[in-house]
């Protein structure tokens, strides 16, 4: 599945939206100190605002900021009518990670990490969802993997993936296993999936033996080897798998381009369509 | 497993912990027109509401109510200071009953359904649970039931049940499959279990066959078959399942008494322990 050429298209029809669009969108990131990861995160997103043509800019605060000076920011952004999307990039050292994702005014919250935006997602309710499990979700259906009736596999119990990706996947009829790292026999399991999603951030946790002939495997995890990105599937796995994300080159680029989607369904549901 | 002598443990010690209290915690419930069986499940809970010291009132509109009247009624219990608990029983006919669950003030929410409250189960966030999933695990702890790492099933998705078991089972480390209408081979599925949870309403669904043998069953649909109150489950799985909850006397009667507990909860949150 190729995760740079179904972003590409998302990139398309999002400009073609926004052009039509009587006001910009505006997208506001929050980053604090400067863990390289993080400054390399918010930059790929910021480049694909631009492209759409969402205006976008970037809050940096230094090392050391508290929680109160932290929270203070949010609350200006949440007030401004300007801004449509308050991005707060994790990790913020020292400061109290939930209460942060709280702050954020829900009809701003592009991340989807809001509790009220949560319990829409599990309760089938409109909001705003995690660009990283509706990047999945969208790559899934571009590619025709069958979910209804599916056994999916989540392995990664996080917030910002697995959870809500098997709130995504239940709502599309799979039969949903949240599995993680106190699952026993992770292999067994894994070779009953159908559909099978791995965000842990450990390289080579699935391999070819653990993936049943013509599933459809979504690489989610990311780690550093030697200076090179790679995934959590074994490149093995291609040989067995029906359907495979790439890494680099698959569920990242979706992830990107779907927070930029988030931004601008945010600025036309507080805008209005014709604002 | 012993719904009767579990809820009656959890009865007593609420009672210890109301006497203590400087107020009376109050819980009022809302039902409309005159479904027998919503009558019935009200009275139930009154009565455990009334043995705990649990003050409690019913207001029953008629049938024909229309949101707006419903939704009145929700604000002026969430504006009254006296009213800790906020109940609507549903299902309420010809209103919109999301609407109604949303409106509950989360403070008062002692169902745990307001979407709030159920972004904070699925972020750990302390906050109200469903009383139907606080009581199968309830029983499990009571019982000893090993959690964590156990290959838990959950067969049914509802919002009341279902999904925030899940999220409450994965919360204790087990490996957790959500099933459904749509899931094949139900019964294979089953027979992984060393959890079963079957919340379907549909009378023998789960036959001794589809049973791990030693596994731990929760018994929680609940149908009317010849006038005879049965559960989802058969009565041979008993030859081979190590836990069973039975039905009637299993999970219900822990639903009941921890709606009364997440009222004291609510109170004592909302006006303090020593208020």
């Amino acid at each position: 599945m190729d995760g740079k050429a179904a972003s590409e298209e998302l990139v398309a029809a999002l400009q073609v939206r926004v052009a039509a669009l009587p006001f910009t969108p505006r997208l506001t990131f929050v980053r604090v100190g400067d863990d390289p990861a993080s400054a390399y995160y918010v930059r790929s997103k910021e480049r694909v605002a631009r492209r759409v043509g969402v205006e976008s800019e970037t809050r940096v605060l230094p090392d050391g900021t508290t929680q109160d000076e932290l929270l203070a920011l949010v609350d200006e952004l949440n007030r401004d009518p300007e801004v449509d999307g308050v991005l707060v990039q994790l990790p913020a050292p020292g400061v109290d990670e939930l209460a942060v994702l709280e702050a954020i005014d829900p009809a701003k919250d592009v991340d989807g990490l809001h509790p009220l935006n949560v319990g829409r997602l599990w309760t089938g309710r409109p909001g705003p969802r995690p660009a990283t499990p509706l990047g999945v979700a969208a790559l899934a259906d571009r590619y025709g993997v069958p979910l209804a009736g599916a056994r999916a596999v989540v392995v990664g119990r996080s917030s910002l993936v697995g959870k809500p990706l098997a709130a995504m996947l239940l709502e599309r009829d799979a039969t949903v296993t949240l599995a993680h790292s106190r699952t026993l026999d992770l292999a067994a399991l894994c070779r009953e999936a159908d559909v099978l999603v791995v965000a842990v951030g450990r390289p080579a946790l699935v391999t070819r033996e653990m993936v049943k002939p013509g599933a459809a495997v979504f690489d989610v995890g990311l780690s550093r080897v030697d200076g090179k990105v790679v995934g959590d599937v074994s490149p093995d796995v291609a040989e067995v798998a029906g359907w495979l994300t790439p890494m680099p080159g698959g569920t990242g680029l979706m992830t990107v381009a779907m927070v930029v989607a988030n931004t601008v369904d945010a600025a036309v549901s507080r805008r209005g369509q014709g604002a």
